[in-house]
């Protein structure tokens, strides 16, 4: 079982062909997904996979947004056994809004999906991305981008 | 010419299977990206393609982050004659960082690329990601969600 | 809840691009296959998707058989939360070997998977093969194709 | 020329990425197929492949069965010239109607289409399917089940 | 049969997704090709297919030439049964050398592989292409293109 | 910059996984076009990739042709910033009409998409392509073959 004592309160392990070599050519991977109660798996994408998400336990609000330029919001309630799905290269999330844990097997089409998680990559790259250009690009000032970045 | 009167200082021109039908199925299309002195083209993605990009005039500064658990951001400086290839997927940028106006033209490799422009998709979407989703995952105040939502 | 009261003890519920017109082109489908007790999904292939199977409740008996000229057959027990996969095309099946109901989904990397039972296709297609290429095939006398041609 | 002094009457001569590497990627391959007076290339599928079988000497009775629910048969008698298509992953067959022998040359839409020889796979798979699987399957008395396997 | 009463003494009968709508999306289709003695196919390409070909009557020279820099010939005698493939794109041809009429089939992977006859393209097209451009590209005088132009 | 002193006025710097490694499956390429005044890029096409072109400096005619049966031609001109396509495997070229030295880039849609220069691949292959067949091909005496292929 993955450990959700983290920021966020979630865990992905993941079978891709990184984890599982005989996976090479086969255009499908696997990721199991733990959500402590209140646990996230905050806003992120998977560079070349739609995602198909099944719960197994729990409750889970689950979303993802539309490119541009409608950028639209779509979420959906899940319970045990229901299934969602994320289109490749969207972003997307998930949320654990039960009492208990919660628990999600998610198939991707792709051997070799990646992960962005847009928090992490936006504003906490090695190195970090020029200050000015994340302060124009938000719409903030310099300093929320610093107190963002020493988070990540 | 792109008008550049707006708040990133840039303007993209596209031509996809949207606007040109004759396109279908041929797995590639093209963008016209004018810069203001100082203009960005903020972080964003394209779901479906990758992407070439040759400056015409001006200098630009360039830059793309991997995926997890590396985030590594590359960059370079780019000046008239130069290309620049961006993976499938990552999130991406470009500043002009010369003194006059900048242009610079992109093939991408299909003909329905999409764009995510992530501050728009995350803190602009319609309806909005709840607020303690994009708090917990940008690790700030609730009020800081608010303020950077306010803006798109 | 699929109704099981059949000759196999089993039963699929797809969600494919037949059902849901939004999948076209996305590259992914689904099923929820529910298992009575000692319930078998029989063998059969996807001829264009390769399968991801996880198990929600119960335990199943799950197989494939490997191309010529080895034929090889993989087995495995599951038990609630483990995962499995079936190679594009590969004759493949499960059967509930616990107590009480079962209950599996299973993710396709196809909009369009297409499913051929092997006893229907083989002994019950319409018209019937003729008995003699069957005979042939399955090295039987024509009364033991005639037999199972009666059954389908 | 093939030996078709066997069982069915034929022998399948391939030409696959494994036999000449310079195939690789290049999405075709050819195989020649030789039959004895009545002799049958029994029911089989490509999983990754369409073919396209031409009839270069003799008579050929040909036919392949579509997919869940219909596994409807579709049948046509081949002199030489004539060319027929067998779908990607679909079972199909040929025999020899003539009074001599027979020959036909087949493409197919991969270096690596790959073969799965129904009754092989599923009553001569190494190991055995578990007989009870098989019975319920082919809706037969498990003594049957037996008798088909010992002949493979 | 084919009418190869013509400059070239050759005929091409097709079955692509034009002539046989069920073809679409499999990835393959077929032609047969009827020689006079002496007949060509002249040289050409398929700009979306490799194509595998199978002699059915008569002896045939056959010959691909590949890419730059090296633009090397390969070349084949072809008997009754032989095989020869041709890789996507490339500049092919085949010539009955036998006395009597000569007929092969061809499988080609696409529905839609296209034909580019190189010099009705480059020579016959509609309107035609500048001379003078042709005259460089082939270091030729422009009377020499006029000629050829004439001819198509 | 290249060097443009030969026979056609042009040179082709290319950026393809032969030269940059990291480019394979990213599904794209580059490259560079000088032009001497009046120099052109002789009719040829790329066996594996749609081409998008963009006017860097002066002044391009270009065309492509299209398949059988049609042979049509469509030319354009093109100044600084103007972009063209060229769809896969057909035959195109481009002329430098203004009075300057001209410069384009082009992005591929393939990381190795080939190059097939027609008058090199036919007439200067190695070994040569038989005489009679390039005779009756071109509708041309074998006397004007033997010139064409003396000069590549």
């Amino acid at each position: 079982m993955g450990n959700t004592s983290n920021d966020v309160g979630s865990n992905v392990t993941a079978v891709t062909v990184a984890e599982l070599a005989g996976l090479n050519t086969l255009g499908i991977s696997l990721a199991r997904i733990d959500f402590a109660p209140g646990g996230i798996n905050p806003p992120h994408t998977h560079p070349r996979a739609t995602e198909v998400l099944t719960v197994i336990e729990g409750s889970l609000l689950v979303g993802f947004v539309t490119s541009n330029p409608d950028n639209r919001l779509f979420t959906k309630m899940l319970e045990k056994g229901d299934v969602f799905m994320f289109p490749q290269g969207l972003i997307h999330f998930q949320k654990n809004v039960g009492y208990g844990h919660a628990l999600a097997i998610a198939g991707l089409s792709s051997q070799n999906p990646g992960v962005i998680t847009i928090a992490n990559a936006v504003f906490g790259s090695n190195p970090d991305i020029a200050e000015d250009i994340l302060a124009k690009a938000f719409q903030v000032d310099i300093k929320v981008v610093r107190q963002i970045q020493s988070k990540f």
